[in-house]
């Protein structure tokens, strides 16, 4: 597996576009994408389980439970979320006007919004960006998709990947946006991965689920679940191979590849989330099951206490600990074992002889590692938080002024 | 019901302390408190529900299991938490030399610590404070003992109630402090609640629930739960009034001003949260139990992109419905209505026709209520949250340096 340039218009068949339509507000920002196949794709979705979920995200649901789609349309800068009838009326019109352009049917083409909750789509900007988004397209242009979807994201995040299988050669491409309601519990706000491995419906449906599993349901920036989290991912088959089938090696080297685009993007859109000055990773073992370690993890991920210490830098193992203890899952305090880094800060639930001077100056990198172990248990997850930080409040305090 | 001086002291028949031992750091704060009964005293307690609870919790729970206390000795400055054994030994040695000093039963004797976790108690400062506060207590020492308790609090909270019962007047008093780590799920940091009625030990264990229920459970500063949590109320019966009965009216009549005095307390603690700016009531109604609306109520209470908003005054509804509809409890979108104080801002789940202007005019209040129906079951609570502020992250990124 070898990273190459490229993003969502890495893998064969596979074009890209962004242009600027004015939806984000005084701004020349690019706020609409497009990401297309040139042929018959398949498609596999993860959205946000919030009861508020937004018109786009249903739209989605029903395309991708018929298990094939050509294209996804993503506009930043209006979420199109609670906005009652009329925004099913958008997200509908929004994809027909996708589908005639392309002339594909409209039930392949996918619709993303992002941004302002409330407010209805600007239609004649966004049909215009459908207009222009269609005649940019290139195999170039997916760092102009990338930049489009971003909002208070300060980066654009992308990745591609050239994964050798049995058969010959396939690609994953994908791009991502945060960075703020990004507490995923189903998929993060917005992904879409793109690949030219045959992969069928069902079979793309189960390896996703399980990259988002473990990539953006692992993350937190602010313990926000949005209403609007969707990770895509479409298999062309462009690059000619055979189909790849559960159980063989080709599939696992596929999954493998797959989940690691997803970890990669989770990370990035952690480190880049709102405020952000470090990236924290926490692991948590000892747990009986697995599903146990990542409660651990995620209580101490989503603790606004152990957030301001990674942000001050400070080792303050006790919030730590005191996180693990209220998440809900049984553990013997005397059996608990804290590294920060290569630093042992506590030892059988108690203060650990060491130097918390070492653990401080590791803190000072913007990447650093957490490892808990609460027993002997089997279980064991990983978990990536980012810090709390003045930036973090100024951002959304100040957000819609 | 009317409102009264002399905090904890207020009953007949208890008095209190407080003094400075030298436990908080560099400072010449009180941080010894110490509240009697000078007669038999049933007790009640309420307890962090964390894992790594610390030792004196673990010794309260076991003085509570019996149901007769007559005293607690509290030191800040210092939680006596993830100290192990040692913490355990500590907690014990304290509970003796008080019942020494105070000539009662090692048994009747709690204890509480709260500060900073991981550092074993300075024993030979904390037997000082014991015999100091037992030497100065007074009827009057109830607000020496309500600032002795404070760690980042910026004011003492107290509180006391004359109550007409059919057969006299009984009184209860309280005092509580917070300020950080409050998200708790069984009680507050700490109060002490106490009341010269007699009523037995199961009564007012049962009372005492659910008075927390609705009060010390429905609050939140930071989400974070600490392990040192502690609510304990003390009935001495030294009013001379006969046992208060279940079922009866002056048993109707002692719950609704015990309810009152934790909800008060409660609200306090909000108000004085780390770096709180405002101090917000959330009501949620029309779910199918009172249960679902506390849920909801609490991921509104408990969301970060909410918190920051009401710092910053914004009448930011999307992600008020945003954290509702995360919140894990199923509704029809399309049945949402919010009001910020009486501005309606949603209504069947979109922008209501409403001055926005007004809205962002309460929320300057420093204190503003929030309501939200998500459909017409009978469902409904409240919950009460601080804002998010920059003050929050400077206190607890600096905490320790």
């Amino acid at each position: 597996m070898k990273t190459v340039e490229g993003g969502v218009a890495a893998p064969k068949g596979f074009r890209a576009s962004g242009v600027a339509a004015g939806i984000k507000p005084k701004s020349t920002k690019n706020d609409c994408a497009l990401v297309v196949s040139d042929t018959a794709s398949a498609v596999a979705g993860m959205f946000t389980t919030n009861v508020m979920k937004a018109p786009p995200v249903v739209w989605n649901e029903e395309v991708c439970a018929k298990g094939a789609a050509r294209a996804v349309f993503i506009n930043s800068g209006n979420a199109n979320a609670a906005t009652g009838e009329r925004g099913f009326r958008d997200a509908r019109a929004t994809a027909e006007a996708v589908a005639n352009k392309l002339r594909i049917p409209i039930g392949e083409a996918c619709v993303c919004s992002t941004g302002v909750i409330g407010v209805p789509l600007p239609m004649d900007r966004i049909l215009d960006g459908v207009t222009r988004c269609v005649e940019s397209l290139s195999a170039k242009g997916h760092g102009d998709a990338a930049r489009a979807i971003m909002t208070t994201d300060t980066v654009p995040k992308e990745r591609a990947y050239e994964v050798a299988l049995s058969s010959g050669v396939i690609r994953i491409g994908a791009m991502a946006k945060g960075s703020g309601m990004i507490c995923p519990n189903m998929a993060t706000m917005i992904a879409v991965i793109t690949t030219d491995a045959a992969v069928d419906a069902p079979v793309l449906s189960n390896v996703l689920r399980e990259a988002v599993a473990g990539s953006f349901n692992c993350i937190s920036v602010d313990n926000d679940m949005s209403t609007s989290d969707t990770v895509l991912c479409f298999a062309n088959g462009a690059a000619g191979l055979p189909a790849i089938a559960p159980g063989t090696p080709d599939f696992n080297t596929f999954k493998t590849a797959l989940d690691s685009v997803c970890r990669e993007l989770a990370k990035l859109l952690v480190k880049d989330g709102e405020g952000a000055t470090k990236l924290v990773e926490i692991t948590v073992s000892g747990t009986q099951t697995d599903a146990e370690a990542k409660t651990v993890a995620r209580a101490i991920g989503l603790s606004q206490l152990c957030k301001t210490a990674f942000f001050g830098q400070d080792p303050n193992w006790g919030r730590i600990v005191c996180a693990a203890g209220y998440a809900g899952v049984p553990f013997e305090p005397g059996r608990v074992a804290l590294w920060l880094e290569d630093v042992q800060l506590v030892s059988q639930g108690m203060p650990a002889a060491c130097a918390e001077a070492d653990a401080a100056a590791a803190m000072k990198r913007p990447e650093f590692r957490i490892r808990l172990e609460v027993g002997n248990g089997p279980g064991s997850a990983v978990f990536w938080a980012s810090d709390l930080s003045y930036d973090y409040v100024k951002i959304n305090a100040d957000y819609r002024t």
